[in-house]
């Protein structure tokens, strides 16, 4: 079973070897995020809801690729100002709650300033 | 100390208490995970690599905030196809190894195909 | 009647006059695009195909907003480069061309790469 | 001397020689231009300010192709809702000298918000 912290450590250790730090100021390290997320997405272009759901196996491979690269520069990006990505998700949660009150958002797909 | 399981299962159950699953196809998904990945950036933009080193309390909010909307989409769309995010980042350094090896890569920010 | 190249000028000028070009390098510039992309983006997110060709008319004001904000940085990015767009737009028009014989690519969603 | 009318509907003309309109809701350009602007970034990644400014002959003939494909895209999206993009960019242009004063935005990169 795959451990989080381990992972993370493995890719810091990935670019430590490769001398790669000097290049990941943040400003570039969120322009390789919206790269891969736009390489993410064209997996999807031109294809029907339905379609995106069922993609052949080589689709699927590029998109699983296309997520673990998201995953390691988010994981760069939160190295770099030293910030633990599940607690930060767990407060944007705790955010989402009350933005999106289950009374309100049940089966909308309103966003919160126009509920 | 925060679980990646539990955070994983948090997102999943925010998302079914409002009746979201049925907007959260892969297309939608990767064009909300590519529009916040536009968000992430726009903290960035205009500033020097220095600037980017040093945001203000609120600049780093906000890159807090976009960075857990990122972690939250890739858990969706890890759980559509059912995807172990883990073990795909596992299997994507595994690539990279072999595609930048320390030898040429090191210190370089050429890409893959021109080393 | 609109001209195109006035309407760079006023573009232009509307930069100069708040010394604002010392901002505006190619790596900017292409930040700020993607991130206007990813904005103009969001206004089709969770929409089906039928509600994104019906807009709202406070919808569609936004996306011509966009739409405009991408046109700016475009000539932001052409002036930089010394670069005139029409004439690059009529050269990729003649590659796709090339790429996309009608024989092969009409009706076809497909990329060049797999027809 | 190109004509922005003739290029237009060269931009059209091209598409429905290939029945591509079928493809063509608003929903999927949106997606197809976001996905150029991350190549047109593409770029520029792990670049400074300086080298973004003195491209290759080879890195400048990519960047000319993806700022003539946006255009495409802009062409295509404009067509949908019937608009005439330059009297946009005259509009928006009209609202950015009211959101952004020469007397208070001059030699300042913060958003309108900020000024």
């Amino acid at each position: 079973m795959l451990n989080l912290k381990t992972i993370q450590q493995k890719i810091i250790s990935f670019r430590n070897g490769r001398d790669w730090a000097q290049f990941h100021d943040p400003k570039n390290l969120a322009e390789a995020l919206s790269i891969e997320a736009g390489e993410l997405l064209e997996n999807f272009l031109w294809k029907t809801t339905e379609q995106s759901r069922n993609l052949s196996p080589e689709e699927l491979k590029k998109v699983k690729e296309e997520l673990a690269d998201i995953f390691i520069f988010l994981t760069y990006l939160s190295g770099e100002y030293k910030i633990d990505l599940l607690t930060e998700v767990e407060n944007k949660i705790a955010m989402n709650e009350m933005k999106y009150p289950v009374h309100k958002a049940k089966g909308s797909a309103k966003k919160y300033t126009e509920l």
